[in-house]
């Protein structure tokens, strides 16, 4: 799957590149954005425009809008302004991002707060609203949607389009100086706010945290959903393959030789794969609201104890790890700052509120450490500790891609077929039933992110999710991308293929067959070890730039081991400030694409690990690297043109075929088994 | 050729991936090594070390040196020595480095400064001189040299070897803290300055710049060679393009809309290109000692007035340039602070004399700006002007290229016969030949480097440069590697080839093959506007990466046009800190190699320029960019395993070929058009 917002079809890939890895900036607040890149967050300011000087123009539908409002005030508005003046809250403006207050890239119901004030239900977006005005800032993915959601008392802000002002800009210009702006400060991170607080106080405005009221949630009130309760499970240790002792173990290590004492962990994804341990709070990701505090001896799990099972407490108890409540983590970190321990915070991810009341309590305890220098605050070891996987991880993340490739057999097989018959499918029906035959397949939990499954003009659009009330009905006259993925209990998967079920155009099978080239030029790439991923992206657009074509998104992002879809620090992309080398072990996909506005799009993904290349020399004395690949599923020969093809490209997806057949055909039979034969025949050279 | 010593072969290239574009980190203080980035010195320090903490090791020689002296003190230190204590002057140490007072590669012998202090000759090297120790900084390329050249109180440092200090470390480990560590301020840059205070400063060390002696030359005395004194002359408007007029007026317009009212110029080949005028001061480079300011209305060139013909006083009054004289520029800045200009001034190039001066004098007339914040510290804006070529200076390029090429094609031809009739010839007899060749072409000025006629195992040494006395035979047992240019009146050239009169190995072969593969990768690239050069620097690497090799320099830098060999600012190059973006009109060499130690070398190097490629499609609305060759020279085919070989690839040897054989054929007669004609047959596909 592309990689949400940082990857996506954003103008400024090309536009100013001294700052191309900016990609995001011209997003003025979209907190979700920000997950993968996340550990270069002081590279991509969030708030900030791309250029100071620009020209802030007022988008049209703030005049429209204004005039509609006869009036009468948007009920939940009132209410939210209300509480603006309430005693010990005094403030100007209040703003809601999307955020949980763990960075995460899919939150539980009862924290869509942004959702619930605005109405506005798209994944991305900020909300904020001012004595008398309310504003939504999303990408182009959602303009229509939050033009058609939002009531007339909203305006609509569609970040990235010229003329623009970012949240803060637009703040800074609305509010008369020296206001006061409250945020929820749990919902923040503690870089972010610090960023936030520089850029208002150029107009002597004030960031006020509210750490006791969330104002959304006080209007929300009883029809607020109830915050997830499902139990915790313990992640086999064949499927984890290291036991949470020895990990907690080098992380101590680590957190020693950084000169600290203790570190606070608070990405979900991150206190998942240490303990062993995975949820279900939210939707495509196997985590769990908590914080995990590890010191010398011991380590400390902030978590609803509804959630912990005898079995997990078992679990946990042997590793040393002791349960405390969710909300006791406040708490928790004034005792440590009063007992003089030095913390590692990760301020990129790590909430304000978490890291101020730390701060704050070592000020008090002053005598420890000077005012201001308590604690080091450094991107979380365990981030690169988790990309690298261990083999029994990808022993899991093997295994599970052939059910998969199994259960997307099934699937292509049964497409194919409605095609041929001219049954009418949508795509969210087609989605549906990739569903049901992956629900099959032994392990499988759910989908590791929303179905992408995008007929002609839809593939175009790179996060494209389809509604059941205005999707388009996939038939064989153009082409069809389909990027799904699914969480099973030995491991996480993602992937990507174009298919047309009916004749090509030779514009189509051209375009497809130089993403293909890209994407097996990146696949057979052998690299000396210390190589940033950003230096391989180049391969995977080579042949589409050849003909003066490209993708606005970056090739490849890391991927968890029965964890989130989406994870760090490893990129493939055009962000050429991550400098995180690739890793043996560490899984990145591989999917480069091409997107015809309104007519269709292309992408073929594949998820691979990096290994050792077997290479006949080792120049510097150091290691070489290549993939190996963990998705079989057959690529469509159907439109490769074949002229464009290199003897050794044809031979690759040869082999691949050929592996596919090996490797699948146990696992399916019937028509399926048939389809896969069909579909895994060698072409000729 | 290969750029200098911050492409030279240093172990920094693969051992710490997040600084790879610090690869010249490792090299304490050569300042010449700066010049091809320049542009990027705040990204590559090199007052300081890779690590703060690494174990600092006394060179071994440091106590065999020690052992030897007897007594009696090496006499040019002894006079040095004296004058530390003389009034006026009062210091500890003195640094002594390789540079002019305008950052200029190549220098007059005049101002070798470190050269007669040391007796050690090679290009690259730091002399420092306490009241009890002399040490001499140098690279691997001068090991040897410096070992044999310097005497016997003179320690010889190995920079990049483990363990060995950089400059700063040594002073501030030798030195008791506060000493006063002297320079002439004309040889540092401003940057390089303020990093060496900071760095001294930790042992409470202050700078001392002695703007009115150079200690060495007051010793130096009589026998310090004149200054060169040699015509300046008029660079033809039918080379140049651009007449000096319309450049100064462009460079106006950018200083105004900096905010600055003037610029003061002081690298020699951006006052040359400026001003359309040429010079004979140093070797391989065309330009002349001088600085130039220009201001909102007129210009004032800073040059010793007996270069000056009457045709270039004509030529620059037309213009609107006065002349100064060399000496007067610090008076002029003077007048300037007073006057209450604000200038741009590039203090990565610019030396710490210039700038403090004027610095200093605003500071005094404070009344116009606030203390300390006097001038606008930028890089300059010639760099980049010089860099994109006009249509004349591309068509000089091309005329001059072929020219060159018909030399190398009599030489080449004439080589071939010797070595087949087992003439005895040395590696600087084959050089001094090919300079009698391009002697006579027309146009012909000098080499635009020292010749790099390596064979054998002297081929793996990347600035290798052979000695009559110690220096190879060529004969056709092994390969030959050849890099060498020329200066012309309408253009300056750079090519590398490698041969093999023999029967090459099919260990060679590969070798030689998969640096071609990649030397042609990057030729036929195709690429968005906007991209940095870094990013094509994988195409020429990864047919050697797939077998585990590499090599440890960039591959490709800028080159002037009928001026510096090098220039900045774009690069093709694992220093992904310089994201100087290619662009229309740029000049870069393109020279993967391959180096086995002590066994043979392998470099093939064109030069290119970047054109708007031949594409069908502008995805993103942006044009794409492609490359043109300027050099035809017969690539040799026995040297190539054609199993290996694409047929594509094989296609563009052949059309290049075909290009040489026409381009060139008219241009040579005889046995060399017969040699030229046996070297340009297509290969089977």
């Amino acid at each position: 799957m592309e990689a949400m917002a940082t990857f996506s079809s954003l103008p400024a890939l090309f536009s100013r590149p001294p700052v191309r890895f900016l990609a995001s900036l011209s997003i003025p607040f979209l907190p979700n954005s920000r997950l993968v890149g996340r550990r270069f967050r002081n590279l991509r300011s969030v708030f900030t425009s791309c250029s100071a000087d620009r020209v802030v123009a007022r988008p049209s539908s703030e005049f429209r809008r204004k005039n509609s409002v006869a009036g009468h005030e948007d009920e939940k508005l009132q209410a939210l302004r209300a509480l603006f003046s309430r005693p010990g809250i005094g403030i100007d403006a209040y703003i809601i991002p999307s955020q949980d207050a763990h960075q995460s890239e899919f939150i539980a119901e009862c924290f869509m707060r942004r959702a619930y004030i605005s109405g506005f239900t798209g994944s991305a977006g900020t909300a904020v609203v001012t004595k008398d005005k309310a504003a939504l800032w999303t990408d182009a993915r959602y303009f229509l949607q939050a033009e058609k959601q939002l009531g007339s008392d909203w305006i609509v802000m569609r970040s990235g389009n010229l003329g623009v002002p970012t949240t803060i800009e637009w703040l800074n210009d609305v509010l008369t100086p020296g206001c006061r702006i409250g945020i929820d400060p749990y919902l923040f991170s503690s870089d972010a706010t610090n960023e936030l607080k520089e850029a208002i106080s150029k107009k002597n405005h004030e960031l006020v945290f509210l750490y006791d009221i969330n104002l959304v949630d006080e209007i929300w009130g009883e029809s607020r959903p109830k915050p997830p309760m499902k139990p915790i499970r313990v992640h086999e240790i064949k499927y984890a393959g290291v036991d949470v002792s020895s990990k907690l173990s080098s992380l101590r290590s680590e957190v020693f030789e950084a000169g600290c004492t203790a570190i606070v962990i608070s990405m979900l994804d991150e206190v998942a794969w240490l303990l062993n341990l995975r949820g279900n709070d939210v939707p495509h990701s196997p985590v769990f609201y908590s914080y995990l505090i590890v010191d010398a001896t011991g380590a400390k799990l902030f978590v609803d104890n509804n959630k912990v099972t005898d079995q997990v407490i078992a679990h946990l108890r042997t590793a040393g790890v002791e349960l405390r409540p969710y909300e006791a983590i406040l708490s928790e970190l004034e005792s440590l700052a009063a007992e003089g321990e030095k913390l590692w915070l990760d301020s990129s991810t790590v909430n304000a509120a978490v890291v101020n009341i730390y701060k704050s309590a070592c000020d008090i305890n002053g005598r420890f450490v000077e005012k201001g220098l308590a604690g080091l605050y450094r991107a979380s070891p365990v981030a690169i500790a988790k990309a690298v996987k261990n083999e029994s991880e990808l022993e899991g993340m093997r295994n599970s891609h052939l059910r998969d490739a199994a259960a997307l057999t099934e699937f292509w097989a049964w497409l194919e077929e409605e095609i041929s018959r001219n049954e009418v499918l949508t795509e969210v029906e087609v989605a549906d039933k990739l569903l049901e035959f992956r629900g099959k397949q032994a392990g499988f939990l759910e989908t590791s992110f929303d179905t992408i499954s995008g007929y002609g003009a839809n593939g175009a659009i790179v996060h494209y999710r389809p509604e059941p009330e205005s999707c388009s009905i996939v038939d064989n006259k153009n082409l069809f991308l389909l990027d799904s993925g699914a969480q099973y209990v030995d491991g996480t998967t993602d992937i990507t293929r174009t298919v047309h079920f009916g004749d090509p155009s030779s514009r189509q099978k051209e375009c497809y067959t130089r993403v293909l080239k890209g994407h097996i030029a990146l696949d057979q790439a052998v690299f000396p070890e210390n190589t940033p991923g950003f230096v391989l992206d180049v391969l995977a657009r080579s042949s589409l730039w050849k003909v003066g074509l490209d993708y606005r998104h970056g090739t490849g992002h890391g991927v968890g081991a029965a964890l989130n879809v989406h994870e760090g620090p490893q990129g493939i992309s055009f962000r050429y400030g991550n400098f995180t080398t690739l890793q043996k072990g560490m899984v990145v996909s591989n999917e480069p694409g091409y997107y015809e506005d309104h007519s269709f799009g292309i992408r073929i993904e594949n998820l691979l690990y990096v290994k050792e290349a077997n290479v006949p020399n080792r120049y510097g004395g150091i290691g070489y690297l290549g993939f190996e690949k963990l998705t079989f599923v057959p690529i469509q020969s159907k439109l490769i043109e074949l002229s464009l093809m290199t003897p050794e490209e044809i031979s690759w997806l040869n082999q691949y075929h050929s592996q596919v057949w090996e490797k699948v055909s146990p696992l399916v039979d019937g028509s399926a088994r048939e389809w896969l034969w069909n579909n895994t025949r060698p072409l000729p050279h």
